[in-house]
């Protein structure tokens, strides 16, 4: 790795557990509005003040809130692809909207993509992500890489949800992979649903792995033993987003998420936090 | 924001009102023939004499015309997107025609776009004001970008039309919410048609609203009662072309949007200036 | 304006009438071989002899007869588009083929281009037309563009055809006004078969408006009156090849053409430039 | 013309007779193997013994065997396009695979390209041979354009296949205006199968115009009576491939064409040289 | 040849055999998952060991795992294409990923990509390969091309098959002179299945002919039977993945191949090294 990934890498992931709980409010271009994110500056002050890692922002919020990072040791991630929205007509159709060097100019700590294989525009998918990764590699910005099966995207997508795994953990496994091939720092990707078929996820993925949690669930008992079981399995962290901003204290939600990521702590003492 | 930026917005948005009002005489593209902008130069005069914050230009009459602006106050405002006309085949294929260098070279104080969600083209479009955004930060201009409600798409491209709203207020929100996020500086939009969900827009909308006002009405009465209630909605200025320069006077009617816009004044108060 | 454009543009037009005579020996590529541009040195030389402002002509022709300009006061205008040919799928698919820059090598006054509205592949052209805009402002180069209504297209660009006009003069009035906004410096585009529609067309357009007189009539008086005609109704100028070079002597045809344009002669004493 | 290009032409075209002899060796890319270039060192080396005035080569061949040129006197030519094979879904397909800043490291004193009009891809073929045009302006470079009739593209890359005509000369005629109007230094294309409309197609063509034979046809006789009749109609060289590799003595046979190009020979002198 | 070329080439031919072992392990892209590259370091470790010349990976694993090649003699070659997945809509849509250039800041000593003749992307296939040999050029770095028959293409992205030759030597054949045209310095291509034809593809192609060997086949001496026959017929090594990495003991099995391919030992020799 080079100098300048190592720096950056070194603000995601905490120095004793190796771990990042990255935070992420970059919804309001995919998702239809959500009265949670009216106000990104108070949602990254409240997420920052929680402890997290990383925040993931669009560049046009990243401009309007950067202040709240000020001083928080919270680093910015910014999403720099982002064409697609729940309206239109293909959620794989996600060119860039930034770059790199504005990730730099800002002071990010990592860029974020977005992937999709097996879909048909994957090959359009795949060389943005390759060529950001040597744009990457020049300036010694990490990468993010968010990969999700292709049966699964509208789900994603969508404000409210039931939980749903993807049916088959060997794409989850390949999407993964193919990621870190094409240059990927770091992979964020689905829980296949059972510890065992996403322990071989992250076999087959030679760098780090940080699940995401998807559509809030309503039920926090549940969405911290998801987390946990995630992290017992070897996650190198966990990406949230409408779970924590749409739990009445995403302060505290956030804070809970920590103790489990940093700490592995129990599910019980990690619900502390929350009382 | 950057010191560009700052520089710049100020002279768009006056200072105790922290609102703008923006002329526009882009039409040449997209609309048919119009007589009342045959002598760009001479509508440029009235409104600024009528105390307009900006007009909206493309750059061949910008070139054309800007000896008007120069000791007014009134900012130039150019339009670097413009690749569809009422004729064509499709009015979102509404591609780059200039660019934000080109504007600095110009002297304008702000960029313009154009983008649609939910159309087949929204990725080109969304990637067009991303990539503008980007520039636009390297170079401290502000980016306005408008974005308009697919289904009201040719009712806006009208010479002559009925007053529309757009049935769903949802998509005027989520619209507005992703220039924002593709890091428009100004978001220039539709009103709702109340003002309960017209609230809702400007709460979601992170950055300065500005709210447009479409083909002209025929009663000036109605028209100014529409900008004082988009303004006490929390509209942060209007942007007004053909009920301008359509109507016999548009210097008095510049000046009764600025009472509106910038003073508060009632409608009656406003009225005043066109007798 | 800036200088450089204002240099050029004194060298187009001449100082005392405002107006220029154009000659186009840009035929080699759009029409089917005709024997009169076997040699176009020769035309050029006769055009020159006769009193042409400029010339215009595709990159490689303007290569090999650039001596003839050397010393008579004509100016060259480079064709920087040109992909369709008559045998081709389409005549609107006509990009670039040449720069701005290769233009200011050769020493040359002005560009031209070519655009059609209201037809499929209108946004590249404008796009087109725009990008080049932006360059010439960079450079000090003018821009000429050709508008072509679609329903004539064909008729333009066959080798004989009996005068036509377009059946509809608003579309000859958008296009010119679009191309403007696009940034033309100058618009060349068609008369509307009666002066009061092309004074309407005329006004409508902010820059200089250059009317073509299209394929060959065979019936000189004829073509003379028509030139009178358009410029009594305000035109900047024509622009004529067919008329000229397959007329039996070229340099009296442009010397009464001048007659016309620069001296408001009438038809009568132009004609006398024939005999 | 420019200095280099003036330099480079001299070099493809003797000083006597202002004529080319150009035997081509890049059927690698367009046309199913042929054992007779196995080895393209050696052919070259062959007809550089024979007299070549210039070898077209593809990048990939130019490089291995260019110490072959050294010190023959005989130029290489780069063919900088070539992405069609014969076993493809279009031969006129055909974009860039290399540049003419590569041509110009590599010494050649021309760069070759192909073009088809009438076609669905004429406008992609002619903006490549016109942007290749105004890079050859920029260094100096001549470009030699190979421009085939529609109708005969298949028959042209057939392994071997009996000698074919046109069926309309005008298309011949109009092929070589529009290469040369888009900027080509030297046509290359194929003669009409009469003399005087051969003669029509140089008289319209306004630079070098250099005959092609197309497949081998196994007669010499037949095919140095066909060289002599283009050059006594006016063609300014003729480029030889299988005609001249595929005959048991290429040095021989280049000799021979070299006879009757530059020494104006009878058939029956230059059948000498094959004895 | 440039110097780069030539320095960089020898790294990667061992200087007495003028041969190359290449280990491919850039199977995670194209292939589904597969446990024998789980640990994609303990891979290279292992066959580095065995004495590979070089190893082939894409650039996200190369920067991980990059140290195991420090002080082993083994080269990298960067694989700089694939955008295809076996999951994916078309294995020929296989765009950059990466550059030269990076390849260069990597200290690779060759770069790889991919093409197919006769599909129809070849085109797209092509410009690739040709713009990437022009890089390649500028900066000295020898470029390897597979190729592959598009009968065979299904085939050779599987996990297991039984092995299976082209129907038609002739497109092996054909293909291989494609790509040194479009200016590969060494091509990777099938085996035709029997000797006399294979002959035939090195003869015609005119840069050194790497063989590859396809999915594993179970039977190692039928795998070295094949290497030895290739060599034998005068190819200039192989690329084997699946054959060493799915084997028990790849450090055993390069060493086998090796022997094979370096002194020409035969299969019982080579395969003591497996006992």
């Amino acid at each position: 790795m080079n100098i300048g990934k190592e720096f950056r890498m070194s603000r995601l992931f905490r120095r004793d557990s190796r771990r990042m709980v990255l935070i992420t409010i970059d919804h309001g271009i995919c998702i239809d509005p959500m009265k949670e994110i009216n106000d990104p500056a108070a949602v990254v002050r409240k997420v920052a003040q929680g402890g997290a890692d990383a925040v993931l922002l669009t560049p046009g919020i990243a401009r309007l809130v950067y202040r709240e990072f000020l001083g928080t040791g919270t680093s910015l991630m910014l999403r720099i692809d982002g064409t697609a929205t729940s309206v239109g007509p293909d959620l794989t159709n996600d060119d860039l909207i930034s770059s790199v060097e504005s990730a730099l100019r800002m002071g990010a700590d990592a860029v974020a993509t977005f992937g999709v294989i097996g879909v048909p525009r994957e090959a359009q998918l795949s060389q943005k992500i390759g060529m950001v990764s040597d744009e990457c590699d020049v300036w010694g910005m990490p990468q993010l890489t968010e990969v999700i099966p292709s049966e699964i995207l509208t789900h994603q997508f969508q404000d409210r949800a039931d939980r749903k795994w993807p049916s088959d953990p060997e794409i989850v496994k390949y999407s993964a992979r193919v990621a870190a091939e094409l240059g990927a720092d770091i992979v964020k990707g689905y829980y296949t649903g059972d510890p065992k078929t996403f322990k071989e996820v992250i076999e087959y993925c030679p760098v780090p792995y940080v699940v995401l949690s998807g559509p809030a669930g309503g039920d926090p008992q549940a969405f911290l033993k998801f987390v946990q079981e995630a992290i017992a399995c070897g996650a190198s962290g966990v990406s949230v987003g409408r779970n924590v901003w749409t739990y009445p204290d995403p302060t505290a939600m956030t804070r809970a998420i920590c103790r489990l990521v940093h700490e592995e702590a129990s599910v019980e003492q990690a619900l502390k936090e929350l009382s």
